[in-house]
C-alpha cells in the first residue's frame, strides 16, 4: 500500500486537474440542449479511463451513453479472485438559477479546501475517486486483489431509465460479489459513512367528490356532505396521537433496530436544537419512542404532500367545494413491502370513506426499502477501509430516502450495495454553488485503494 | 281595486314592451366599460318613472347612481299615512359567457311565458312590476292608501357599497313602516312566497405553518408535524358525526324552529331522490334530526370552501409542506352574533392547534342573520297579497344565503324587510339565458297593487 499512498499523494495536484476538466462538461441530462455535452463528457470518461489503464468502452443506450471500464486481467492469477461493480454517474442537475452561483457552474473554481462546480460532488467527484484509486494500482504495478467493473451512467439525475435494462443485457459480464456507490452523504469530515439502509416509499392521491358541481354553500350548505370535510376527518385518522401510522398492519414487517445500530446511532452528531432552528418549525414532532435520527431514517412514515380543493385565492368564495384531494407518500423501511403497504392503506381508506361522497385512489409506483447489514462481513470491511482513510472512527447511518438502482442491482446482479458516501451536508448537491471538498476528495482515494484490500479478504 | 285589475290586464303587452326597454341596458356594473349604460339606463328609469307619475331624481353616489321615485302627496289626506320603501336594483351581473346565450343577452325576447335576457328576473322584472302597479293606482286615479318610495340601486351585483352611506344620508326621507324588496325567489309558480329570514354568514382563513419552506420528505420526514396533516386533524375536528359543528357555544343563540314553521315547511315541495340527484351526490348528509329544508334554510352550518398545501400538480412530489390553509365560511341563523361566533371559532381553533405548527387565522367580515316574525301582521299582510294575487296559498320560507343590505335597513331605517320574490329556480339568475316569467310579471303586479291595501290596513 505504500507505493499507493506515495502515488495519490504525488498526483494530488493532476488528480484535482483531472477533476476540472471533468466538471468543465455541462452535461446535464434534464436539458435536450446537451445532448453532445453528454457524449462528449463520457468519451472523455472512456479516454481518461484508458489512459489510466482500463480497458473502457461506451455503450450505447436508448438515453444516454454508459461508460464500462474494467481492469485489466493479469496474466496468471491463481484461482477465483472477486469482481466489484463501482457504480457512478457523470450527468449532473441542471445548473439553474445560473445568478446564484458565486462561480460560472462549468467554470471549476479552487477556493479554499474546495472545488466549486456543477457535478463536482454530485457524482464527478466521487467517482473519480474511486477511478484514481484503480490509477495508482495500475500505475505503481500494485497488484489488485480483485477484479473492478466502473459502471458510469448518463441518466442518474433524470430517473436512470435506461440502467436497468442495461444491467438485465449484461448480467454476466456484471456478476459481481457487491456494488460500491459513493453517492450519499457524510454527516462532518470526521465522521465518515457508510449508508447500509434506505426507505423505500409507496405513493398515493386520494380524491374524494361529492356534489357534480362547486355548489352555493347558502343555498346548498348543510344538506351535503362536504367534500373537504370528509378528506380531513379520513386524513386525520391516519396518524395517531403518537405520531404512529394508524392504519391496521403499517407496522408489522418493520424490522426494529437492533441495540448495535441504536448504538451505532447515538454516535452521530445531533444536535436538537440547532436541527429544530434549521428546519424553522417551533417544535419537532415524530412517533413517540423514537429519536429524530431514527424518526428520519429507520421509522416508516406517512406524509400529505399535497391538499387541493375548492377555491385557493384571495378572499373567499362561499361554496362546498365538488371535490377535495391529497397527494400521500408512505416511505418505508425494512421488511415493509410496498405492494402489501398499499393494499393495507386502499382497505383502510375506504373503511373510513363515508357513504356520502365517492372515494378514488391512484397508487404511484412503489420501491422497496433496502438495507445491507451492518455487521455483514463486507459491511464491516468498508468500515476498516473509512476508518483507514480518514483517520477516525467511522459512522452507520440509515438514509430517509430512497436510491431506486440499488434494489435493480439486488433484483438484477443479485449483489448488494455498500454506499460510501463523500459529500458533506453542505456541499449544494442540486443547489447553486455545488462543490467538493478535496480532502475527501483525497481521503476518497485512499478509501477506495484501503477498500479492494478490505473486501477482497472477505 | 276592480280600476287597478282592468288597467293592468289592458296594458299587459305594453308592460312588457317597458320591461324589454329595460333589458335593453346592458347595466352590468362589474364591468367599468358599462359605466355609461348604467347611467343610461338609471337616466331611462327616472324619465320611465315621471311618465308613471312619480317624483323621481337621480342620486349620484361615488359608484353608481341610486334612482329614488316617491309616490305624489295628494292635495287633502286625513291623519299620517303609512310609508313603505320599495328596494331594487338595475345593474345586473355580466352576460359572460356569452356563447351559451340562446338569443343575445341584451335583445330580450319573449319565448314562450318567458322573457329571456340578462337582468330580465334580477332584478329589472321584479322592480318594474311594482312600477306598473303603482303606476295602475296614479293612471287609474285610485287613491293609494300609502305613501311609496321606490330606491333602485346600481351596485347591487357588486355589493352595494354606496348603499349604506345613501341610506344614512337620507334616513328622515326614507323613514317607513317597512321595506318591500322582491329579489328573492319562490319555489314553483303555484306556491309563491314570503322569504322571512336569511342566513348571516362569517369568514375565515386558517393557515398552519410548519418548516421554513418544503421538506425532503426522505430526509427530514418524521421528525416534523406535517401542516398538512395537522390541519386535517384539527378541521376533521369541527363537525362531529351527527353533522353538528363541533364548537363549543356555537348552537347556544340559535333560535329553534317554531311549530308554526315547521309546519309551513312542510308544505313546501321538496323531493328527497329528486335533489339528491339534482346535487350528482351520492347521499345527503346534514344535522341529524332535522329535514332538507330545515338543514339548508333553517340550521347553522360550516363549511370548508378551500384547501391548499404542497403540491398539486401531476404525479407525486415527495415534500412535508411548509403551509397549509383551510378557507372556512359558518352560515349563522338568527340569533347567532357573527363577532361572537367568530371568536369561539378562533378560541376552539387556538386550543386544537398542536405546538408543532404556528397557527395564523384571518377572519372576514360577518353578515347578521335576519328575520322577521312570520306571524307579525305585516308579515300576515304580505301573505294574503301574495294568495289573492297568485290565486293559491303561499308557502313561507327561510332562504340559506345572506342578504346583506336587509341588516342595513334594519339597522340605519330601523325598517323590517318583507322579501316577495318573484324569481323561478329555472330564472337562470347569473347564469346563461336568464329569463323571467311573464305570468309572474303580471301577478307580481297585481301582487304589488294588493300589497299597499293589505300593508296599509296593519
Amino acid at each position: 500500500m505504500q507505493a499507493i499512498i506515495e502515488y495519490l499523494k504525488q498526483n494530488k495536484a493532476r488528480f484535482v486537474e483531472d477533476l476540472c476538466d471533468y466538471v468543465r462538461f455541462p452535461s446535464v441530462s434534464a436539458q435536450p440542449q446537451h445532448r453532445s455535452d453528454l457524449h462528449a463528457c463520457a468519451a472523455w470518461l472512456v479516454k481518461h479511463c484508458r489512459q489510466i489503464g482500463l480497458n473502457a468502452r461506451l455503450c450505447p443506450t436508448q438515453g444516454h451513453p454508459i461508460v464500462v471500464a474494467k481492469t485489466p486481467a493479469p496474466r496468471k492469477r491463481a484461482g477465483r479472485v472477486p469482481h466489484f461493480v463501482v457504480y457512478g454517474h457523470y450527468d449532473v442537475q441542471p445548473p439553474e438559477p445560473i445568478d446564484l452561483w458565486i462561480s460560472p457552474p462549468f467554470e471549476p473554481r479552487v477556493k479554499g479546501r474546495s472545488l466549486f462546480g456543477r457535478g463536482a460532488s454530485d457524482n464527478k467527484g466521487q467517482n473519480l475517486a474511486h477511478l484514481k484509486a484503480v490509477q495508482a494500482y495500475l500505475k505503481t504495478g500494485t497488484p489488485l486483489p480483485c477484479d473492478i467493473t466502473f459502471v458510469i451512467e448518463g441518466e442518474e439525475e433524470v430517473g436512470s431509465s435506461s440502467l436497468a435494462r442495461f444491467l438485465r443485457a449484461h448480467r454476466n459480464e456484471l456478476n459481481c460479489d457487491a456494488v460500491v456507490i459513493s453517492d450519499t452523504g457524510m454527516p462532518t469530515p470526521k465522521h465518515p459513512a457508510l449508508t447500509y439502509a434506505l426507505r423505500g416509499i409507496a405513493a398515493f392521491e386520494l380524491t374524494l367528490r361529492g356534489p357534480a358541481h362547486d355548489l352555493h354553500s347558502g343555498i346548498f350548505g348543510g344538506t351535503v356532505d362536504n367534500p373537504a370535510m370528509a378528506l380531513s376527518q379520513m386524513l386525520g385518522k391516519l396518524r395517531d396521537n403518537n405520531g404512529r401510522v394508524a392504519i391496521p398492519g403499517f407496522y408489522d414487517d418493520v424490522q426494529r433496530l437492533s441495540a448495535y445500530e441504536r448504538k451505532q446511532f447515538k454516535r452521530l452528531p445531533f444536535d436538537e436544537r440547532d436541527y429544530r432552528k434549521f428546519l424553522g418549525v417551533p417544535k419537532l414532532f415524530g412517533e413517540r419512542g423514537h429519536t429524530p435520527i431514527e424518526q428520519r431514517s429507520a421509522r416508516p412514515t406517512l406524509e400529505i404532500n399535497g391538499l387541493t380543493s375548492g377555491y385557493q385565492g384571495e378572499g373567499n368564495k362561499t361554496i362546498v367545494p365538488a371535490w377535495a384531494r391529497a397527494k400521500i407518500t408512505t416511505r418505508l423501511v425494512p421488511n415493509q413491502n410496498p405492494a402489501k403497504i398499499i393494499k393495507s392503506v386502499r382497505q383502510h381508506l375506504k373503511k373510513l370513506c363515508p357513504p356520502t361522497v365517492r372515494m378514488e385512489l391512484k397508487t404511484g409506483h412503489g420501491a422497496k426499502p433496502y438495507i445491507v447489514s451492518p455487521t455483514s462481513l463486507q459491511a464491516q470491511a468498508a468500515l476498516r477501509a473509512l476508518k483507514s482513510a480518514f483517520g477516525c472512527e467511522p459512522v452507520l447511518i440509515r438514509e430517509g430516502g430512497s436510491i431506486p438502482i440499488v434494489n435493480d442491482f439486488k433484483k438484477i446482479l443479485r449483489a448488494e450495495s455498500l454506499m460510501l458516501g463523500l459529500a458533506l451536508p453542505d456541499d449544494n448537491a442540486h443547489s447553486p454553488n455545488e462543490k467538493f471538498n478535496l480532502d475527501n476528495f483525497a481521503k476518497g482515494q485512499l478509501m477506495s485503494a484501503c477498500l479492494w484490500q478490505e473486501l477482497s479478504r472477505c
